[in-house]
């Protein structure tokens, strides 16, 4: 039976005891012979206790995986069968930025499709580049499966910026959201199938089958009731309308709040600003005390605090992926691919969040056609920002920043769009080499 | 030589001395024979001192065209060759409304495309399908030129709602685009063409010509220190940003400022509104000082007055229309019409704003493929929300008109939309049938 | 367990032994609760033979699965689960028409996507579309599965031209492509997959899967020495050229051969034709064996002879069909059924043959995106061939149903395909109905 | 005024003294300063010939045109503002084998869009990139206007596989159909307009307006009884039928014979064939005639004989494309450029022919939508047939243009393709350097 060499580049975050558990409990289906974990000079000290956990969590699991670690990237790729990413240019640090610069100047931040995804996009996607060029050298055969954040972003411009299409985009909403509806529904997991359409954190349940009968209507009458089931730990829990849901005939994800409740959101963030408090402080908070408990030389299971992190299913998610690669399963998951005409109205060559059949080959996503009306618009505005996006990341231009700023649903002021977008700049100068030119000027000017 | 018969719907309107003088102006090559200016019973004065003026001015003129005037369309219809529609629902009372009541919540109400446009659509379009029934009884063969704001959501409805496919909608806006080009660039109108495309009131010059040859980026440059020649009459005049157009590629026009200049834009018009002040105030100030202008027996002409009234270019936009319909004239002219795959990434058979050639069989709009990327994703919204507001116009079902509402991107929250969506309904109760019953349950909830 | 109930729709055809060896086969996942066998006033006596055997094989079986038999149609479907359609309007003696027509004019005839496969959706659409009024009263909530040919041409009529949208057309041919595959590669079927998409009779294996890797190219190399493991009982098993196959890049069906091997074929067609052979009557000379053997009253099993009519593997992919919707299951299978952009240079709403996933709630097709170049002409010119046959079928009117005739690939002359309409209408007046008033005209011109 | 430099590669022509008459007449418009006339040492004494007769014309014309003569294409093209290339590689002796090596295999050759027309292309589409290079270096901003055919073939290969955008193909069929349908209807050309769309030698009349008014029905109605009118000089003119012309819906151009009568045309062409004769021939009868009479040195304009040539308005079109260009007249002309989605089922990027605005920045084609049905599958079959060809001539690979020959519609055959094919190659061994390898090895096997 074939065995696999996985790496993970950002292997000291603290989501990794989350993936070795994964793998080892998948191991009979998919025998991981080899796994590296890979971080950068800055995360030696988060490596080396990571690692030291993942060897006693196999060992426990008497499984004869190899724990691998490293600071350099080349010396672990080489002949990978999976490529996970899960790094965080600039750290927590960069993105108690992302959120409160835009905070300060009254715009939610929202550090996946907000201004400050934006800059989360700016920072990572030169990374990730770099990543596929070691990759192309030394194991292109390999899946990439990205659960670096905005993981839409940065699918967006991989599939259409590169020349490396082995790359899939996870994001653990999807399975959340059927977690959620089973939930609702008082059914196993199982049971439940949602077919999703739209981006990343911008996906949107078109409908939901329980044991394969349409439960659509339902589960929107009982999401008003019961709609902090289909929440995301960081995402603020307001109720939706039951006329808005009836109207919009679909079911709406966690982040969609920004974007139909954008007052209301707000008004929870600013309130939480001006008492200190912010989703990166917290999880700043939960990681410190994450690592403290990592270090404790008799643990050898993920701790359950880890759930409390907000990425829970993430390993689910991406080891569920990289298994039903490696067996051609044929089972149906929702992850970032190319459209492919799967979704008519969007690009035929951009990354779509959709419900696809996994194979050996890859995803094939499940042709969805037009999205219902009351979707349509959203989506494709922030298509249109995520192809800005790409563009100001990969040219590193101020007028293509700026746009792209503006653009964004949660912006649309040339005024303060300008004043955050200057702001992240500066706080980020380290992080965004193609802009160095654009932050110099800054500089001078201010 | 084939002369025509002309019927105006809102024939009373201040407007019409405009439309009369663009009929004599154009006499030679539009021969209009009968024009018939048809109001209701509400109109019945202002019809009166219109239809008088009009007689004088065209006696004035010395041409053998017949003003006829009546308060039962019906009567004016039989074989019509062309129909004009300027009506307003309400009046300027119910715009005041659409209006103030959106501020009030902090919203820009926008009468063509925000919370007040959507209610300016509830209140037009099933009139606008009434008239057209009864052009399918009496006038089958005549084209309607639609002057109605909201130009492109009456157009939106009309093309997929009803079958009567003989429909265009105008707006001076494009003209005034054109004029405003060709006064940075100081040169004559006419040696200035610009291709645009987009919807109503969200058009975007994609690339300008000065005598054939593009001049986009001269204009995007000097945009910056003039951009106050492009403006409307009706649409505060801020200025763009150099970085903010260069990187958008294209010439926004003045409504884009509520979309990417919001806060700004919003600060104004909340200082107006805190002083009393509203464009639907001020123009009832200057319909009345027209209407005292109009009545003056010995008045013959089309009073200068009128171009403050913000309605500038209409009539040249609307008789240049009729005219070159009635004689093949193969220019090309901007006009709301039927997409059919110009704009490809817009839906086939939408309604969009575009430059068209326009032919006695109808406009043929201009290949114009896929929209820069900056201009895509808000395009694609607000016609996601035209159409469905559209949807509501005709349901009659809260639900419909909450999503059209939530989802307009002047709006983005349940909260507040809920908040305007039930004090315009009731506000506007006498002139929204199809609402009776929704509109019953909210009186009897507060 | 839910049982079920099935109507079969020319139950008394020779095929049907095999059908209920499936369902046999399938009862534990599949429990037929009722099987009613339907047939019209001619097909009594086959009928009454089928439905003994039938019996027969049930009780052999040893299941409580219920044979009913009718003559009345509407006796049958009440509360039907699932319906499936194999009928044959006009019986062997149209068909023979169907091909031989043609073939004295010069051209093939081609039973399915030809003059003759045009003729047989002439007599067929009408007919399936009384089916569907029936369903739709007696049971609104069925599966209507159809085996009969033309699959494509039945399909797109139904899905375009009826309000009846659960139908999905099958073919024996993508599960006899696997087959051949498998045998080809010298593996057993189940490690196979093909990426299958175009249309009924003109589907092309886009890509060839050996245990999720893709092994196409190795496939099409085999083919050359190997074709004739991929071909069907009814279509002449000609080789194809190592260079076409490689600059095709893709696999051809068996049909293919007659659009691009048409004169090899014709020439073969023509000398069978001289000698009075042809495949219709070679059928007749089976059948009639076949009901000699079924006759027998010792006989409880499906019996071997009937793998020669050519339908072999029909009954399994229509069980299998029924099996996963009744499931959800969730596998991926090959059926005729809304295109929905997953071919997106297709028409969004025509029927493709394409690879779905089965749901309780239908068929998903896999996003499939433009049609490798080779391909998509021949298939776009079939589904204009389609398209305009359906118009033709039901509209009766002589220059429809003339220009679908020029417009077949096989046709392409005025002169030869109005000897061949005109001959075709006179030889089947009597299951035109639609077309009564031309073939009276033609008949006074003869 | 601005004076431009026009550059004619293939001035040898002897289309060449209709070019000149048509720059003659339209001087005062069109004020062309210098004409350069360039040829290739083969055609050395030809352009002696046309050269001489060029500046007698202009002598006497009066006009201050220079006439130069260049055998050195860079020499000639500096600064050129158009470019025209109306080259024949190979010249007549490879069309007469291009037609007769199809017809001795049964096959019609059409030196157009059939076998001929491919190889036609494979000989041409190189000649024409080497073109396009010294453009790029010599005169960047010029237009080429490209006559020679197979100009849909041509102007698909530059549009989709070189960086060179000014490029316009033009044909004198349109013009033809627009000339032949006002004969047909007794009316002055001026009068009619056609919408055209399609493919070159393969476009369709959709509408036809006579002063603006559709008589669509009643051109179709009277082309059965004067469709000579509507034909070519160079294509047999068999009359159409009236129920298919009432069924297809549309105007045919006088090549749809070609596919749509497809044996009638054939069998023509072997009787011709069978005694010596081809277009081929007959037309180098007509050239030597008309060089014979340039040489006059008392002839000053263009002889009457010329239009005997088949070209007739090759001129009229090419002069009024460019005047067009030169003046931005935005006339409607129908012109082969990029598709955009002009046609909505048509790939974007590919080349169309079709209807356009003819404005100083090139053609912009009016939205067309999709095709009729019956056009639609031809049309599709034969832009693939492009591609395919395309492909070919620049890879130089055996099975690349074995799946183009094949997959044309007057083919269909792998085992006649084969044959055509190969005889083909041979036959023009020297013109086709990209396939010097294939044809190698194709002399060592024969």
């Amino acid at each position: 039976m074939k065995t696999y060499k996985v790496v993970t580049i950002g292997g000291g975050s603290s989501y990794t005891p989350e993936l070795i558990e994964g793998f080892i409990i998948r191991y009979e289906e998919l025998p991981v012979r080899e796994l590296w974990l890979v971080d950068i000079e800055e995360g030696r000290e988060k490596l080396k206790i990571i690692t030291a956990l993942a060897r006693r969590m196999v060992k426990k699991a008497g499984l004869p995986m190899e724990i691998h670690s490293s600071l350099n990237r080349r010396d672990a790729l080489k002949d990978a069968d999976f490529v996970t990413t899960q790094l965080r240019v600039g750290g927590l640090e960069a993105r108690a930025q992302d959120e409160s610069i835009p905070l300060k100047h009254g715009l939610i931040g929202q550090e996946t499709n907000g201004a400050g995804g934006m800059f989360k996009a700016l920072r990572t996607i030169p990374v990730i580049f770099d990543i596929i060029r070691d990759c192309k050298d030394l194991c292109p055969d390999a899946w990439i499966i990205n659960f670096t954040n905005p993981a839409g972003l940065v699918t967006e411009a991989v599939l259409n910026h590169s020349d490396w299409d082995r790359f899939i985009g996870v994001c653990n909403l999807p399975f959340g959201m059927e977690m959620g509806v089973s939930k609702i529904l008082e059914v196993e997991k199982e049971r439940v199938r949602i077919h999703m359409a739209g981006l990343n954190h911008m996906v949107f349940g078109l409908d939901v089958f329980l044991d394969g009968t349409s439960v659509k209507k339902e589960v929107l009458d009982l999401m008003v009731t019961r709609s902090s089931a289909l929440n995301m730990k960081n995402v603020m829990d307001l109720p939706w309308s039951p006329e808005f849901l009836k109207g919009l005939g679909a079911i709406p994800c966690a982040y969609h709040r920004y974007y139909f409740q954008k007052e209301e959101m707000l008004a929870h963030m600013l309130e939480d600003f001006s008492k200190g408090a912010s989703r990166a402080t917290e999880v700043m908070e939960v990681e410190k005390t994450l690592f403290e408990k990592y270090k404790d030389a008799n643990l050898a299971d993920k701790p359950e605090e880890l759930e409390k992190r907000g990425g829970a299913y993430y390993s689910d998610t991406a080891c569920n992926l990289i298994s039903s690669i490696a067996n051609d399963t044929g089972d149906i998951q929702v992850v970032n691919t190319r459209n492919k005409g799967a979704i008519s109205s969007l690009p035929y060559d951009c990354a779509v969040e959709i419900s696809s059949l996994i194979t050996k080959n890859g995803p094939i996503p499940l042709a969805t056609g037009v999205l219902p009306v009351g979707a349509e618009g959203i989506v494709q505005q922030l298509k249109s920002f995520e192809k800005l996006t790409c563009k100001a990341a990969l040219s590193g231009k101020y007028e293509d920043a700026f746009v792209a700023m503006v653009s964004n649903p949660l912006v649309q002021s040339e005024k303060i769009g300008r004043l955050v977008l200057d702001e992240l700049l500066l706080a980020h100068e380290s992080y965004l080499p193609q802009f160095r030119e654009v932050i110099e000027n800054l500089r001078n000017k201010s």
